[in-house]
């Protein structure tokens, strides 16, 4: 296929759409980002990548880190994070303090913020301290990212902590039902950072390879993940990853994919390849307006969802 | 690849799993069927079909008919069935008032209970009665089964009726909302008649065959659905076909599906083949315990999940 | 003191306010009742009755019919009566579902819809037929008002029939929890010709009196109630009389009392008399605007609230 | 009245009940408490007081002590106070989150944790730092007892603050909708010293009597509030003061009154006395079992329920 070409098509056709949708404000930080921007890439199993925007461009990657310290977690722990956090979707915002206390501190998924939010502590648990249990997040993500100076943006996570009300609640929620073991602030301080994480569509789209291929990277040859674990993490992409309009978007794209605040959007196509999408402005969910777009285009011009 | 030694693998590996799990005794008439029982068919392009177990046995297809009914209506409606009924997992069990209280008695997808009563309401509107719309229906899964003797069993659905309050309540408080057109006791008795649908693992199999291609038959080429309609009922299958262990499903089996709790489960491998499988014992989930493991052995021993 | 007078004073005083608040328009025949009518009286223990305005006029008493089902009720239930209904304030708004769901169809007190249409089944379980129990609410209520030509409208129960849809879906959630004996729709059809019961603020006044001197009518010597079964209605009035404003009742008025949404209010000073007011225009909580101010002028006028 | 020999009597009649349900042990200091002891003390408009069994032992007076920091919330705020704290009863246990995320952060009321953790909240705001605002507080207690030298128990505080998780995250969670002003920990630290005061029957008898009294105190002839704030006090009580039994408690006792976990209970007979009781053992929603008792034995024998 002439991913090359579609891309360009693309590219052209989301214009008319770049000034539509509102960057997210609640981070501060986040809202001075200049918002009609666009980048997407995407990475076969041979290393190739094709691109269009500016996909050199790094961008806070927020709820998108999400995936990769589960993929972290469910390394470490495997099947035993499961008594923690579950693997349903939750039908309920994605900060939403009802349902956690209606089902007693354990969060409905790893990509709600509660459940990313666990995922953080279970990692500190194991790894001790917030800069060790981080630092293994950000070394995981610049080995399968192939990019060894990626780096959080301080800014923003200060930004977020000031903002941390909300997610300090579902943590002590958790806490207070017994599913929390490391210090509260510490732990969203920490899980902050995470969501700072500064990438470009380069960086992510190759990242994500490994999700693509059951676990395996395809280009390094390197065993990230099993591939019941893979599988298990492009299951809970599909069924939670956007959110409240993730029934919307399966349909809409048809590839097990998630979205951050940022803009971003990560998505892969079993077998064949990773994509990463970006540009700022949502939609009325808090998923990427164009980002969306785009990648419906490209399933539609490709043919390459899964349903 | 060798369907039918696939099939027999999986038929001796279920049998020592055949007695656990208990069989749905809430409906007094499905509580009477044997329930060490088990059979499997799968549908090709070509119209071969492939089974082993007890595929002619007729069994209750129950929720399963909710794909059929909501096939027929967007056919009819097109999206502007979605002011009545939403496209989301609900988070909830599928016969919860809570979210549909909150959420102004729009149901959050047609594979809740309230979901498929306001699909039912929806075509007794369009074709009026309880008889015609229910004829459509029958009319409908006749012809993609290519089967002309369906039925359902009054019996069944008699005995449905009896223990109906619940969903009488659901229908009530969509009525109060304004989401509501007909007698709510004909349509909740037209709605149980059309659960009571009697089918086998080979009709089933055979029917299901346009969501496997796009919404068009291969085998009578005839197109009941549009693709992004089709698109829509995959999506749906996958993120909510199986009530509140969706997520797991999506993990384990890898396939839009729907489950009944008569025991029998549909499934599409798009653009290959279409399956359905039948065992009357349920997990804790309300879905056939047998028929989760045959599709997860199947799309292990096949590689046919979607991820 | 000198009531007479007090009474003159409140007329003069509420004026101003009769054309503030709207008549409940969601019931068709109520919204047809002049709005800006007032009534109040008091009734001693020696029988004597003071009024002031159109205290002769009849009007929808409604949710005040609550009050004389649930005496009947524990009068021939006693205690066993709150295996069905609970005694404690809701916290929500009067026909919401949320509560009854989580709480397994046991409504929270006999004052909320929900409670009160388990009373009414309870009276038919006991008495037989729906017209069997009506007429034993009537003839009680005929008996403490001492007019045996007490009626219910039939125009207004056939008017709330029509809109019956909420309290349907109450009374079939609590059937599919097993907390229903008779056929919802006529215990529905019922409750609402019970509410549609036509009195004077004369005729209420003298039938609440029972309930200011502890179960027995001081002015015919009959005993209604025990002590205990007395005590029991003045706290949940208190408690839970007005809705979601029944803390603010308390305060203003500080009496036991219980409103209707035609716009009567029942109020009972313990030893000394009871009270009612009528005014058709509602406030935000739905509860008579002038009625609720009549009643605080004449609390503080006479300081006769309990606190 | 013979008030000795009442208190006498009910002294007597409460062994028997004495070892009945559990001393609160979610708090450790509080669960070493020696559990089957009996205190019971009333105090008349002339400051004279009736006393039996250990009515000179200090204990815990934890939620009691809601009611002094909201009187002088009330005081320095007057109504405005309400944007930030309703009056209205719960209808969820004592610590829910669900009711407080559905109604934006705004609590039911002020007996409910939230709603005295918000009015600290509003203390602190007032009179700065948490020294200062329980300093307060502290004196507040001190000239309606009477008593110089009531101290909080720093022990027990530092328990609680150890178990805070929950009270935490409802601050954090009223916070995320705006209605918090200070520092969470500080403010949940200072609530808890606040809910750790040690009283005797006889310093809670003595101080309650400006409640019974209009607000102001009949024996040293200090106004602490305006009638109307006494009055919406007790109506708090009434309505509120004991969690999810306050339908029961206005029921069987009859009275104003708020209970704590420390299994002291205070109540009002309003223009004749106020009361207090305390036995540690609890009933199963968290009220001193002989406490409740020992109060409805009272206004039995003496006639003395508001209704």
């Amino acid at each position: 296929m002439n991913y090359k070409k579609i891309l360009k098509e693309i590219e052209t056709e989301i214009q008319s759409e770049l000034k539509k949708g509102k960057v997210a404000d609640y981070i501060p930080a986040l809202a001075e980002v200049e918002p009609n921007q666009f980048a997407m890439t995407i990475t076969l199993a041979d290393g190739k990548q094709y691109s269009v925007g500016k996909s050199k461009e790094y961008f806070s990657i927020q709820s998108i880190s999400k995936v990769l310290a589960f993929s972290l977690a469910i390394d470490t722990y495997s099947t035993s994070l499961y008594k923690r956090v579950g693997v349903e979707p939750s039908g309920s915002p994605f900060n939403s303090l009802v349902q956690l206390e209606y089902e007693n501190g354990i969060p409905r998924n790893p990509f709600i913020n509660a459940g990313a939010i666990v995922v953080m502590d279970a990692l500190m648990s194991h790894f001790g301290g917030d800069y060790a249990a981080l630092e293994k997040v950000m070394n995981f993500t610049r080995e399968i990212s192939d990019n060894p100076i990626i780096q959080f943006d301080p800014i923003v996570a200060k930004s977020e902590m000031e903002h941390a009300s909300r997610n300090l609640a579902l943590s002590q929620l958790m806490k207070s039902f017994g599913n929390f073991e490391n210090d509260v602030h510490e732990v969203v301080r920490t899980y902050f950072k995470q969501c700072a994480i500064s990438m470009s569509t380069e960086d992510l789209s190759r990242a994500m390879i490994y999700l693509a291929f059951n676990g395996k990277d395809p280009i390094s040859n390197k065993e990230f993940l099993t591939e019941a674990q893979a599988k298990r993490i492009n299951a809970l992409m599909l069924t939670c990853g956007h959110y409240d309009a993730s029934g919307e978007f399966a349909f809409n794209v048809g590839l097990p994919a998630k979205s951050g605040v940022g803009g971003g959007i990560v998505a892969v196509v079993p077998n064949i390849m990773s994509i990463a999408v970006w540009s700022p402005r949502l939609n009325a969910y808090g998923n990427s307006h164009v980002g969306t777009l785009a990648l419906q285009l490209f399933t539609t011009k490709t043919g390459l969802s899964i349903f």
